[in-house]
């Protein structure tokens, strides 16, 4: 092992040694990524348990002080689990798009999400996540920053028909992930195209 | 107090004293909604608590064993609190309609739906008892009765557009609950009627 190519093996048990040698850890992504995953997997699983540092660490094949490595707070913690599914879903949505977010407009924005919400492809587990950190003030940042980049309908025209279909791409996704409803195939494709109807136009 | 009208004062300490004397309690049912009022209160609240016995019984003014007396365990108080919820859904439901429930047709509910959903009368409280209810397989039975009860789409016809306004009705309830968008009255009355044209006809 590379001195400074991420942590000795020792600071995944004790995080204070970085401390005592005036080290600056540097953590692999991937291994950050792992822990995410694991996390939302405790929420993602039928009968989802609770984010604690012991449900995520067992997760994660860590040990509790191994992960508070990682998450010195449980805060520090959820909010990176939310920023986790953000940029799954901004990258999903950029792939949509095909150009950068700055050259879209609203409109078309709205319409990669449909059809992003239109996959089926958001989970449980990112479902509690959003929602439960929309809940909590303390955690909200980021999803509120998400939204008003992607999402922020001003007051000056009517936003009637593209909130309108925000809503029912939002209520499809959010009644798949829980589980409220099944869609098969032929509804699904029929949702959508009704969806992509009422954005309206196919101005670019 | 006459006896038999409630719990004695005591039971409200020590339940057991109930089975003690082989007494059967009646709860009076306005202290029980009472109960599950100041537990929607604490999920409502701005950084909304966990309910918990000691969160709730702080909340309505009991002590934990007081508590305990009419809701024997979480689940039941869990179970209670989202029973309390689904009832007042399905009477503003009804009062909406105005005909009993077996008399109305999808499109009719779906219509009820919407404008219930319009008002924004839904708490965050509400929201969050709904779907954390929903996550919890223990807990969803009464949630997944009402849905299948009002909005079950069945697969022989084509449920697009009902169920297009169904899930942009949802979208928006939660959305306004979350605090994700605010919504100003004529937005509200362009977006319900928007809504109510998806339902089409005016058949009944």
């Amino acid at each position: 092992m590379v001195i400074g190519d991420g942590p000795p093996p020792d600071a995944a048990i004790d995080p204070k040694l970085y401390r005592t040698y005036g080290m600056v850890p540097r953590v692999r992504t991937s291994s950050r990524n792992d822990i995410l995953d694991a996390a939302l997997q405790v929420v993602d699983a039928e009968g989802g348990a609770d984010l604690t540092y012991d449900s995520v660490a067992k997760q994660a094949g860590l040990t509790k002080a191994g992960l508070m490595y990682h998450f010195p707070s449980k805060e520090d913690m959820m909010i990176a689990v939310i920023e986790h599914v953000l940029t799954r879903w901004r990258s999903e949505l950029e792939a949509e798009l095909g150009v950068p977010l700055e050259e879209t407009t609203l409109a078309e924005r709205v319409r990669a999400f449909v059809t992003f919400a239109g996959e089926g492809g958001v989970t449980r587990g990112e479902f509690v996540i959003f929602f439960e950190t929309l809940r909590r003030p303390a955690l909200a940042g980021p999803c509120r920053q998400y939204l008003q980049q992607w999402f922020g309908f001003g007051p000056s025209t009517d936003p009637t028909p593209l909130m309108l279909t925000w809503f029912a791409a939002n209520g499809m996704w959010i009644a798949e992930a829980t589980g409220i409803v099944e869609i098969n195939a032929a509804q699904r494709t029929a949702l959508v195209d009704a969806m992509l109807r009422m954005v309206g136009g196919d101005e670019r």
